[in-house]
């Protein structure tokens, strides 16, 4: 159960005031306003606020381009162009704050955007909650042999088992160890010192608020294959909330940088030679064996 | 007649929709949405759209700070001990969107913030408008004697009337080249050239998006006596706005940023020593002339 | 002549006064330090400082991605795979400060990078000189026909002659009416309020100082052919330098950024099809009329 | 022993390489290049980069302030009159880059300062070291009781020894269930997850790239009596470095800055009235109780 009961208080309050206003509304946001997404064993994602809709992505920019782009594009034809061609700014001009809840190590991934602003609870102040990811069985993958960042096959059986059990103990000794030195008719240690003996896979919160464009590059780069599977998976259910919130953007946003591939200049002379009908090989290609794997990936030559 | 008849039909029309939402709203600030506030001779700052409020800066600061906040302070005592304690990251959980008219030297002075996101028109893309700020009489100054960044008597008579003929006479020959380049039965020259004959106090126009924290800093350094009279008006602007936008935060900063002091640590000693009793001099205070008569201001005894 | 007096002694010393170091140093940027690159018809660009090197991108790779990868790939090979899977913050380990003399309507577009420190001569506190941006004669070209932001054919005849004088007739007028207005026998204007008057083709200055990441990106959009022809100047005499300074980080930017394409999901689609040799058109390809000619663009079937 | 032997064979080979640059070089900065500094018990900073010193300082602030200042003022009562009016660019434009190894708790405070880049070991990648933080029995303290987030009396006997036993006994447990999970005759569960059960107090190690300004910002924040006690170890040992690099700006930022007090305009109005004799009580002075309490602690009155 990830919401405490102050905070389906709070959530069923604020779902409850609803109020007139001038500003974009989407229809389709508001519907999911302040209703928590659950992610992970106890992790969530809400919509906290926003501001903003494709058209404030449209009306950004046809003050930059003047009145001339008016006639020529529609909204959707406009925004496919300034994804196409790498505009930023009219994507900064929507915003949105999100509540999260998630493991301490996925949290410290997550930071290293910086491009955001944040709150999170503090365990100077507050006494953390006895909440633990501990992952599903599907998720305990083994090292993998031949990516030094990835995982491997599944593990089953004693090894699944045997970690499980490392994990879960290990979170509850720790918790237990963290209790006894908080207590008051104990040690009473200062709580910025006893959270020291906690480990990185209990949850934490905050709120987190930024702009579409540098959610959009969050979600590229945290959305990806070569992303951890649990930062992932906070990827994707962002990823729902933004194709509700800003359709036409979204499907830009999947053609031209979910989908889109990067080929360097020697990979696009490669193709060039294989359209004109050449059997090239990767011996005299330029391209290192890296680069060739890749390459016959994207145009479904791979394995 | 700072609105073209297009903008004055979008004012109309965006204020004439009404929308239910379950966010946080600001029914002062709603009253104001959309609607242009005149700056200058031909200037305006209008707000455009508004995410957040006095409770979410609470909000935030409660996240961080757990519960045992919420019983000793109320709202405004929190946003007090934020504002006093330089914490910065609740007050970004607020953020505003304008649209600025204004003229280019005082565009080049704002852009200088650089945490904020800007869609400006762009003269590679469209014709500007004939339209070009000309002081009024009150604001036209000499050059300090004392400052030299600043401003010293108001001109008179014939100074006056020759800087306002000199002004206004340079800005319509320079559009006249402006348009007698651009036409088409002529040179037809491309726009991103022709830009280049137009001087500084030509208006351009911009949506400017940013959070409460960083507005506040750009309000304190560009609503300053040091900055130039022209800024300083659209600072004066954006202070109405965030007043009826977050009372209690404006209060705050206020009094801990606006009406405050920054006192050195020599400057300290010497209030001590005065507030002891003793008579102190100048010299022997450590303070250099320049400090020393800032610390006098500050304490009535300037002059 | 771009350079004072002062600034060319200052540059005799700068290059007078060698001292040993214990930091990463790069001959070939050494021989570049303060020394003038002109750029358009009185501008500039001198490297004032750095720190770092190719050396330095690969240390702070290695810190992030551990020991594993030192056997398996040399520094060249860790870089193309940097700058291939989009790592930025290795980059950012490298900071360079230049000094630059340009148009000021060239600094309103290099200022939209904000990922940068600035100090720019004010015009508030000095006096401007009297330097204006006069284009070559190769660089007069009419506006484009097709494309808004774009310039067509070079101009020539009666038109040329008449742009030429109208710009050099409108700064120099406006230079004169700078310098009646701030006639300390005159007006004695405030130098904040005179330069309204001057036009946005004279000569600014700054120090800008930014890391190699951000540097990248603003040599990508800057030197790109849809760039304004003098900020591209810029960007170029930047690229030299760059490629002095850190080369195997050029070699893989060209390679992955200058020279690579970005192909959306449908246009890869597009080109799977045709490698399996089919003849693919337009309609029913997905693409609108600006992708498809793009696209073809790319593989050579342009025109 | 903080540092592996690689890494020592690492900083005796960068101290060995000596190289003539034209560049600005400080030689008690030099003194200190690559060296580490221990701080707590096993962590460092060393210095591996710098760029600029105070004359940089000067000769950025001169550019934007132009000739006029350089005759009424010397290099060091510049460096005084930008700080003390909140000039930020100038300092903006020197850079350090720091190597630090810290524990993970407080590396969580510390990347909260979001101007800076960081390459931080990953532990995706890399198995990391069994080092913990074990806090000296005299930064062992109880929870204030007074202060939420702070610190009371240091622990004493029974108390102390439990808690040391906990914290070591802790980490020992979980780096023993790390390398069980990791083991690859076991489990061999991917690095990614197995870091889950690694506590706060384990060792992590980043290279850390920021500018003078925004160092400051940190030092300020994170040096001061609020900050928790780890974090300010780290703040004082990167003080002294600073101290070394740029004298004259590390004694304006102690007299503006870390000495300086900032009183609000009731605050300074209480203090008008009391130089002018006045005996002021807090009630009727406008004032909260902890305003009160803490203007009488900055005139001495405190307690």
């Amino acid at each position: 159960m990830p919401l405490t009961e102050e905070q389906q208080g709070e959530i069923a309050e604020a779902r409850g005031h609803s109020a007139a206003t001038l500003r974009p509304v989407v229809p389709a946001l508001e519907a999911r306003l302040h209703a928590p997404i659950p992610v992970l064993d106890h992790g969530l994602v809400r919509v906290v606020d926003y501001m903003g809709d494709d058209a404030a992505v449209v009306q950004a920019a046809r003050v930059s381009y003047g009145a001339g782009t008016r006639t020529v594009r529609d909204d959707a034809g406009l925004i496919r162009y300034l994804m196409r061609h790498w505009h930023s700014t009219p994507f900064e001009m929507c915003e949105i704050k999100l509540h999260v809840k998630l493991p301490l190590f996925v949290a410290r991934q997550w930071i290293r955007h910086r491009t955001a602003s944040v709150n999170e609870i503090s365990a100077r102040y507050s006494v953390l909650d006895r909440e633990f990811y501990i992952p599903a069985p599907e998720a305990l993958a083994a090292q993998s042999a031949t990516n030094r960042q990835g995982r491997g096959a599944v593990l089953e059986g004693d090894d699944a088992a045997l970690v499980l059990a490392l994990l879960k103990d290990g979170a509850a000794r720790a918790y237990g160890d963290y209790e006894a030195m908080l207590d008051e008719e104990g040690p009473g240690l200062a709580r910025e010192l006893a959270r020291m003996a906690l480990p990185a896979n209990i949850y934490t919160q905050w709120y987190w608020k930024t702009n579409l464009h540098n959610l959009m590059h969050f979600l590229r780069l945290r959305g990806d294959a070569h992303a951890q599977w649990e930062i992932r998976a906070y990827a994707e259910a962002i990823g729902e909330v933004v194709r509700d919130w800003v359709p036409l953007t979204w499907a830009a946003f999947e053609d031209y940088r979910l989908n889109a591939a990067q080929i360097s200049g020697p990979g696009m002379a490669v193709l060039c030679r294989m359209l004109a009908g050449e059997t090239v090989e990767r011996e005299g290609s330029g391209l290192s064996a890296g680069e060739w794997r890749e390459l016959m990936a994207l145009i479904g030559r791979g394995g």
